[in-house]
């Protein structure tokens, strides 16, 4: 293996990888990243298990020579150590030269690197994956639908499928579901062109989408997804980023959102937020996140942090319109201000179903993002 | 106590004073930032009893009210809840009353707080200074010499007075030392209208002087300083902050800057700093932060890091010039990276004496800032 290549090429490309690099040793190989080259460019794949990215670099981009390749190679380079030290390379070109099966040669300037490498044979191989099920969709609504969701996926690993998000697409509509049984947040959208394929069970861990989330792009980019029982695959222009897919069977949700409201209620997205974030603030020193809700009469809200050693905090907000009963509820803040954040809209509707049933909060115009968030049993 | 404060300008002094809050509960009331009311204007205190940092809010500035006094008082509020919720709170204006010796009632737009404080009875006083021993230093410079030296502190805390940075004044010079018995930094500044004044052993804590370098500003204000036997007194704008002088006879430093060289180099200093800064991520990865230097007759120096299991890194750097015998040391190259970071110039100066005997680093201009590092023993 013998080629020079663009350092800010090389660089952005290990800054991708890298997020898959494991930082656990019990399986050496994987605190490597694999770098292939050949007469297409130079390929660097990285993987945890759980996830693993791929990335492709060029020979050549619009005529602009990035990879010049004198002969055809693998080597794995310890991961960390490479992607600080490529960084600080003097020049703009690196060259990389495969001494025997476990050393390389970098020269960049008048730095001179002899590194330790691992046998590229004892990498795993990335899963293959048909591709008769996929579907596109952009980029910035994935990671919308990716934020509205995945702060209610559940954190406790004793039911490992409730860490995940719940994907599900049918009749061109994609739908993502996380619940972590005390709150559920769902969000749909339909997608062109995917009328065609529908699948009912795939669940992928939130800790993998968020990895996801940071190589998105916030402009309309096509992402192409591949979906099959134990891997999903993002295109991601030069990437590819595989997920694995979450175990077990996830819960049927369909029953848990009730139809019928007590009291609705719609106000200011802004203001309730920022009032539930002064709430928040001191029912998070008493450890419970307990804020009190309640309606008297008139279009004015009251909310109340419970009185304890450090003391007492009421807000009041003027709500656009109140119908139905008196409300007077305990719920969690942290819950309510996860809910507010994922939504963009001016107004919110609150739906109160009964005293020990959900709290329903989503946009004034439509219900495609849902959030359901348990009330607190109240003492009186 | 009742009186209405514009909160942005609370804000700031909250944020100022909130460095010297304790975050241990041992001393509970020293958790809280008091609050003195008078037709002044507000004066907020924290303190960890190693630092004490007071800032004087005034009752109006060029014409604009800020404080509207009703009542003189004072009350101490736990710290870190009262400095969140008052970024957060919803008007420009805050209206403090308080309720009893431990309430007070914090009113912002639509917000109602109680909040259960602390008596301000039990809030130590801050010491007095005699302002006799006073100097005054531009901020930037200040900053500038604790930039210097800082890092050179010791961090063991057997030897409490080598975690501090020695200060003393003699002729009008302001010099400052720190050393870890393994390097040592130095550097030294006239200041004019000084020469009156002179002390030759206050030793300031590390920890204390990067407290206060968050709050020195960039630009060439005016700062005095009163220094005493146990505490120095910083006066910024409306600052005021105490720190407490370290107890222990700071060691002689006199006869251990040598004064003849074996040979001497002038090097560019970036390119110098980025080849060293590469040769530390290698020597890092073995925990000895080892790296070797050696002349060869030419002007040309390498550096390497040592052969381990990861592989072996060698730089050549251009030396502007090379007098005296050949060199071939080894050192610690996070030292020598901490001491070429705090150099401006574009070229260093750098002084080998012996092949166990301190390496001298200073611009090349000048030798008022002037770092030592020791060598390691090298195996042949």
């Amino acid at each position: 293996m013998k080629f020079t290549i663009l350092k800010d090429e090389l660089n952005e490309s290990i800054q991708h990888v890298s997020k898959a690099l494991s930082s656990r040793t019990t399986i050496p190989i994987l605190t490597g990243i694999k770098l292939d080259a050949d007469e297409t460019g130079v390929v660097l794949t990285a993987s945890d298990t759980e996830i693993s990215i791929r990335s492709h670099i060029p020979a050549e981009r619009e005529g602009e020579i990035i990879v010049t390749l004198e002969k055809s190679g693998s080597i794995v380079i310890p991961g960390k150590l490479f992607s600080e030290l490529i960084r600080k390379l003097p020049s703009d070109h690196v060259e990389f030269t495969l001494l025997d099966s476990h050393h390389v040669l970098i020269r960049s300037g008048s730095t001179e690197l002899q590194m330790a490498g691992l046998d590229p044979e004892e990498y795993p191989l990335l899963p293959t994956l048909r591709e008769d099920r996929m579907f596109s969709i952009s980029s910035d609504l994935l990671k919308k639908m990716i934020r509205e969701t995945i702060f209610a996926v559940s954190t406790n690993e004793s039911t490992p499928v409730l860490t995940g998000v719940l994907w599900t697409l049918n009749d061109g509509v994609l739908k993502f579901v996380a619940t972590d049984r005390h709150r559920l947040s769902t969000t749909e959208n339909r997608l062109d062109g995917a009328e065609g394929l529908s699948f009912h069970h795939v669940v992928i861990s939130g800790k993998n989408l968020s990895e996801l989330y940071k190589l998105l792009s916030d402009q309309s980019q096509q992402i192409d997804v591949v979906v099959s029982d134990s891997q999903v695959l993002f295109k991601i222009d030069r990437l590819l980023f595989y997920t694995r897919v979450l175990d077990g069977t996830y819960p049927d949700i369909s029953r848990i959102i009730p139809q019928a409201c007590q009291t609705e209620m719609v106000v200011p997205t802004k203001q309730f937020h920022d009032a539930m974030d002064r709430a928040y603030l001191l029912s998070r020193e008493e450890k419970t996140n307990i804020v009190k809700l309640f309606t008297s009469g008139s279009n004015t809200i009251e909310l109340s942090s419970s009185l304890t050693e450090l003391g007492r905090m009421t807000e009041q907000i003027e709500a656009e319109s109140i119908t139905g009963q008196e409300v007077r509820i305990s719920f969690n803040s942290r819950y309510m201000l996860d809910a507010l954040k994922s939504i963009d809209s001016e107004y919110i509707h609150i739906g109160f179903t009964g005293p020990m049933s959900p709290i329903l909060v989503h946009p004034r115009e439509h219900q495609r993002l849902l959030h359901l968030i348990l009330p607190y049993r109240t003492s009186g």
